[in-house]
């Protein structure tokens, strides 16, 4: 296994591929198989040259310039485009933001008393951040404080006298006026999802730069979204720590209830962990050797990070998970679950168990969850599973025996407090001293999904491998991380191995620093998507450390093999808040010059970030590399 | 001219297609050409089987059951469609509603003394929509209830402790209940935009009719939006009562500037009215007759109820208005504005003049508008249209002499107002006594646009022909009520042509009744697409006169040809409403045989409204009335 040329096509991950070829085996489609069905793909809508958004169409623009130029209403390939990218946006805003309301919904309900199940982990973190948005906390209890936190989010969705708090206090205040000059402060978060989808309605917005200014303002409403779901989950759930565990599907185990908890929000799958430890007995009682709970996707980094669950896999890969049969239930919340798990799950035996009102799946059980009554409802899908156990507990199982160490826990809190330890009273020097020295050259943030059109990870690994011998810092969140930790990125041991000597002394310094016995792992694991947030937040510390913009910056991102619509607005708003991002898939406006020329040029003179879009992982580094030397120069570096 | 076949067959108005000969003999492309150009269109798209929601795609699935059965994700026919017509649903309710929102904007800083262009025409509608909203009203200035009506206004666009009051507000008691036991009561307009982007992301929502009962409260958050947007433009401008005009391209002169506002939002037209009436001495400086201004689409719609100002043309033909020669400029708001009109005026010497920061178009010259400066910028408006009409003075211009009487400007207020001088006590028994006796066998609304894919007007004109022989009253709004203005629907003078007896007779003894010297027109002009909400208001008001829920009243909706997506969420709404919903164009959801089911049957039994796709008129007619004669079975009658 792991040797045949057309598994390896389809995914690096040996556990990935020894899956794949049982599905065949059994012939269960999966997801490669899906997508070679679909090609040769729509070259309208690969190129962003296809609208839907009036009963006249639809209407496309061939790319190549044979045919109409413009859509029946006289769009023309710049607007349809700019239109496109824009409800992508609005689809990813509204999706990071709607999983923070979630949360401040849950913190209002706890701070009323209204959910139990829920309590204030981080009493100084919420101290922190309410101080952030100015909410009193002097003499006050974590409740009292909580509430009008929690109040203050919910403001923040909607117009009101100050613009979207948890933009403008989380950048630099270089960045704030830069913004406001470009007129891309957002008012309020489903104000701005609200607006994108009236303006590229038929016959309004006709301008493909004014839409394309509009489509970034919105993004600045995701990166509060985002920010804002890492600052309530922080608190509500504690802030990460480095914790050691291990990832790939190996963490399943046969003779135990295993249950993968897939999707985003840790308020449910927070709930899932204390439950699943409650009801081991039950478990036992039925056979089996306990719960064994893992994750996928960012509910795996959210549960990982926290409390060192191990993640099963990621992103295109979810089906594998069901695929080795071992798996009794696998509870959902919301955002990147394949509707095919059901399917899948089907033909193994596995209840696909979904839990949110907003996210049913034809087909699947669904448990109503509330946070009223968390872990009553975090019961009955474990419950789910234990049945499910007894059904197949004769059943033979294929469970990859592969697993890989990974150090994980790195919030920006966690990062500063290691550092901390080198110098408590300049916790943010060392790392500004070796930014300077050029131990560390700069820093890539590697983000987003794994796309079925690129070999699964390859992307990822190959730029990650280059970057860090190049003595480049990477930090990882969603299932970027999810790549990178199955790899072997974040374990320790690989640092001699993958990091440049300059790269490898810092993270051995701060290990050492640490007393961790060895180095910081070679990739750090910021967390999930929302949590690019923390990303965000490490280049703003070293931006006012330094006392410039973040677009003055060495930090750089990649979405190297994306695929939600969130991804294209955190990859907007990383070029909003000035970085260098790079996209390793086809973005949908390649059909508008114009379009394409202000995303990856233009837009530099505006915000300095720019997007990158290369298909090549192998130059797409060294672009990144560039661009952080172009960075350092500018830096006098 | 008007004997070409293909002109006919483009469009049943005579006007429109002179001016589709002059486009063709001078070489310039029109919707039509484009139209033609795009067909055949794509197949996918129209049934509703495309899918761009990440970049794992485009994915598509072939109607006829060819090739893959879902998406790479997993997503079937069914979800596919279903996420398409939700964000279909989603923008038309943030067009509406980002409309109203304006609105209330302009009545707070009216409010705050920030906009002095600006006042209360009509404070008692100001009085009996504050306390409809519980805000008090005794003792308290216009100035202080509209502060606080705007307040409420903007504080419906998201989730507070009352859900949407523009909805649970405006329908039946029994209504309220239907949609609160359906959980369709909206929590915030805005919320609720955001909720189905969220829902229709990549891995998100994957049960159909999970996803249309989200598209459903969706939709009733756009009646909220249209509903504010007819409240707030009342209060602001005047509630409109009968008033003489007319319409057509006849209605531009040879030697006057000539303006034609076109988009939607009275709060630049209504500035216009004023400005140009101010300004008629620099026109006529410049060697004009004066000033005359038309309106296009809603504005016209909008300025024609309040002002009798002219309605030049409507939708489809936008561009022929240009064709003519004689505009000096076109001065635009937002939505249903062609961007191909930039192309047309440049080859006729007009100015396209963009108004708004949402809709700008490139090619075109943008004013600056704001509420703060609306005369100013008004008068920058007509400024170039002056000096327009200097430059094109001695050129030739083809007007076709083409004009139609139109009695307009029946808002519900003036309904009632009518119905007064019949029955002072009890204005609304007559009304009732007549639908009982079965003189008014019913009611239906044609609504929306007119779409490229249908002779212009054509599926209007059928219909209202066949329903009024009927006996069956007819109200419109938007381009509906602009086909039927120009085809002499709103002309007193064809009641005896056009109505059957019973609703002659009740015509007769209205207009009588309030010293016409004749009868009220054969269909009543309720004013633009938000004013859709007027009908529903009229509706309303007869169900609970008669004690029943609005799904047992003999009223029915047309949106004959359909184009904008507010068009879909109209109709959504008035299925939601209870009604039955007719669209004579394909909507894209016939990929989904499920989906189709559901709106056109399963619904039923839900709300009681249900869609009725149907692209012949005649038929359509037929079923409209065969839905009339079931409710009223239903009361008995």
């Amino acid at each position: 296994m792991g040797g045949d040329k057309e598994k390896i096509d389809k995914s690096l991950d040996p556990a990935v591929q020894q899956m794949i070829a049982k599905a065949e085996k059994e012939n269960v489609a999966t997801v490669w198989d899906r997508y070679e069905a679909m090609t040769p793909q729509c070259g309208f809508g690969d190129t962003g040259l296809c609208c839907r958004h009036c009963l006249q169409g639809p209407c496309r623009i061939d790319p190549f310039g044979e045919g109409p130029k413009t859509g029946i209403c006289g769009a023309t390939a710049d607007i349809m485009v700019a239109r496109g990218l824009d409800r992508a946006i609005a689809a990813g805003t509204a999706a990071h933001s709607g999983h923070a309301r979630h949360l401040a919904h849950t913190m209002l309900k706890m701070a009323k008393g209204e959910a139990k199940d829920y309590s204030i982990k981080d009493p100084e973190k919420l101290r922190a951040v309410a101080t952030r948005m100015d909410i009193p906390i002097e003499d006050r209890s974590d409740n009292e404080i909580a509430l009008d936190l929690a109040n203050a989010a919910l403001a923040d969705f909607h117009e009101k006298e100050t613009p979207v708090m948890w933009a403008t206090t989380v950048v630099t205040p270089g960045r704030v006026k830069v913004l406001s000059d470009l007129g891309l402060v957002p008012k309020g978060i489903d104000f701005e999802v609200s607006e994108i989808m009236h303006r590229t309605l038929y016959g309004v917005d006709a301008d493909a730069v004014n839409l394309l200014l509009a489509g970034l303002r919105c993004a600045v409403a995701d990166l509060a979204g985002c920010y804002m779901g890492t600052d309530l989950s922080d608190i509500l759930f504690g802030t990460p720590s480095p914790v050691v565990t291990e990832t790939n599907m190996g963490t399943l185990k046969a003779d135990a209830v295993n249950i993968a908890v897939h999707g985003h929000n840790p308020v449910l799958s927070e709930v899932m962990v204390g439950v699943a430890n409650e009801m081991d007995e039950a478990a036992k009682a039925a056979g089996a050797s306990g719960i064994n709970l893992v994750g996928i996707c960012c509910t795996a980094n959210e549960v990982m990070m926290r409390h060192g669950i191990p993640a099963c896999t990621h992103s295109v890969s979810q089906e594998m998970a069901v695929m080795t049969g071992a798996l009794d239930a696998m509870v959902v919340d919301y955002q990147c679950i394949m509707p095919a798990l059901v399917t899948v799950a089907e033909c193994m035996g596995t209840s696909i168990v979904t839990t949110m009102d907003i996210c049913k799946i034809t087909g699947a059980t669904h448990v109503d969850f509330s946070e009223e009554a968390a872990s009553e409802k975090a019961k009955e899908a474990i419950d789910i599973a234990i049945k499910n156990f007894s059904r197949r507990a004769d059943k033979p199982v294929d469970i990859p025996a592969i697993t890989t160490p990974v150090v994980t826990g790195f919030s920006v809190e966690a990062i500063v407090g290691a550092l901390t330890n080198v110098d408590a009273e300049d916790p943010m020097k060392p790392l500004i001293d070796n930014i300077k020295a050029g131990n560390i050259r700069g820093v890539c943030l590697f983000a987003g999904c794994n796309n079925v059109k690129v070999t699964q990870d390859q992307n990822f690994v190959v730029m990650a491998k280059k970057l860090l011998k190049e003595n480049v810092l990477v930090v990882a969140t969603g299932c970027g991380a999810g790549a990178l930790m199955r790899h072997g990125f974040m374990d320790p041991a690989n640092v001699d191995d993958l990091c440049g000597d300059g790269l490898k002394a810092v993270l051995t310094a701060i290990g050492e620093a640490n007393n961790l016995g060895g180095p910081l792992p070679p990739v750090l694991h910021m967390g999930s998507c929302v949590d690019n947030s923390r990303a965000v937040a490490l280049t703003v510390a070293v931006a006012n450390y330094l006392g410039v913009d973040t677009d003055k910056l060495p930090v750089v991102a990649s979405a190297a093999e994306a695929v939600s619509e969130k991804a294209v607005s955190i990859g907007a708003y990383a070029v909003a808040a000035g970085l260098p991002t790079h996209v390793g898939v086809m973005l949908p406006v390649l059909g508008s010059p114009l379009v394409t020329e202000v995303l990856t040029e233009k837009v530099k003179d505006l915000t300095g970030g720019y997007f990158i879009v290369d298909l090549d992982p192998e130059s797409a580094a060294d672009t990144l590399l560039a661009a952080i030397d172009e960075r350092r120069a500018g830096l006098g570096l």
